[in-house]
């Protein structure tokens, strides 16, 4: 396994298996968070571009021409990397969305609908449950843990980091993984309660944790 | 915003647009760590078993049949939810990927192809960081900062949970986004360590905060 490619080089362009419009789907993902923002068409000409540019080319079905994300929204998709699947018919970008908008909706993510409403995108566990944190927060209501944590505030809360942290150590020195699971859950539920208390974005912690990873 | 939604009524059946072969994209994504694990295609019947029966069913292009993802290999597809896309030609599913292999390959994902390799598919970061401590716990190299954590043990590593636990009890209390957001990265960090230490699965962990959800 190699970790990373120059993107230039990531994609054989003749490698890929176009549909008899010369088109392939392309999947956009956030690269911090793994939601998927929307799924779009590529030509040959656009995934030069992309690999050029390193900015997300797509070929638009309805107006048939390039396409170059963002050109008019200002909402650019700076790839991080790209991968194409096993049977070369479909592509992956690990995007970084500017404005954190892809939709031309103005919703984050372009699969938003369910029957009848919609719906956030799917992400990473944890932060869909930093989303129901921030909710929590924002709307509280009898009951709820966790609104008791943010209604008795920071002193509370940072007495919880402690608390789980050592809970973390014990379950660790007893060396039993269901406890240990259950606890490393716990810190980081109320690490998410904590931050969102201040205001700091998991998505912040998630790009420090980019920063740091050696 | 409806938060959830009973799977059989997710999709309107008729409302999506399904191309001149009666087809529409489908990409299967990881319930907990947002890894996208294929893009295959359904038609209306195939959407139909899917939200009757809560496993995804696609339409196989090459053998021109139904096709039950995991009847041959056992790797079913458990639907977690279903959402379609803005212009309704693209729907993602939320899965529960039984042996946690999707790839008709053995690989975990079919996204695994870059120009010349094979690389890991992008999930959310703290599960890339996780996969990054876990290399380092297997593979030790000189001048690494995690690998000395590994070399020097348990006391060494909860020793360091504590210590940023602290740490981001004190930012909290200085109220500074910046360092909030640098000290729950390195919380973060350390108890990815101490459960790789452990054998515990970060996966795990993502359950465990699945059930908590509050």
């Amino acid at each position: 396994m190699v970790t990373s490619s120059p993107l230039s080089l990531a994609i054989p362009l003749d490698a890929i298996r176009y549909n008899d419009q010369g088109l392939v789907p392309a999947i956009a993902q956030d690269y911090l968070d793994g939601t998927v923002l929307m799924l779009a068409w590529m030509n040959r000409e656009s995934l030069a571009k992309t690999l050029e540019t390193g900015q997300a080319w797509y070929w638009s079905r309805s107006r048939q021409e390039l396409w170059h994300k963002g050109a008019t929204s200002g909402h650019f998709q700076v790839v991080q990397s790209l991968r194409y699947d096993c049977d070369s018919d479909a592509l992956l970008l690990s995007i970084e969305q500017v404005g954190d908008i892809a939709c031309h909706t103005g919703e984050r993510s372009c699969f938003h609908q369910v029957e009848g409403g919609m719906v956030a995108p799917p992400a990473d566990m944890l932060s869909q449950v930093f989303a129901v944190v921030r909710d929590r927060r924002d709307h509280p209501q009898a009951g709820s843990y966790t609104c008791s944590l943010f209604a008795a505030g920071d002193n509370k809360i940072l007495k919880k980091i402690g608390e789980e942290a050592a809970e973390v150590v014990m379950a660790c020195k007893d060396d039993v993984a269901e406890e240990i699971a259950g606890e490393a859950a716990d810190l980081l539920f109320h690490t998410l309660v904590a931050i969102a208390h201040h205001g700091v974005d998991l998505r912040d912690v998630y790009r420090k944790l980019q920063e740091r990873r050696r």
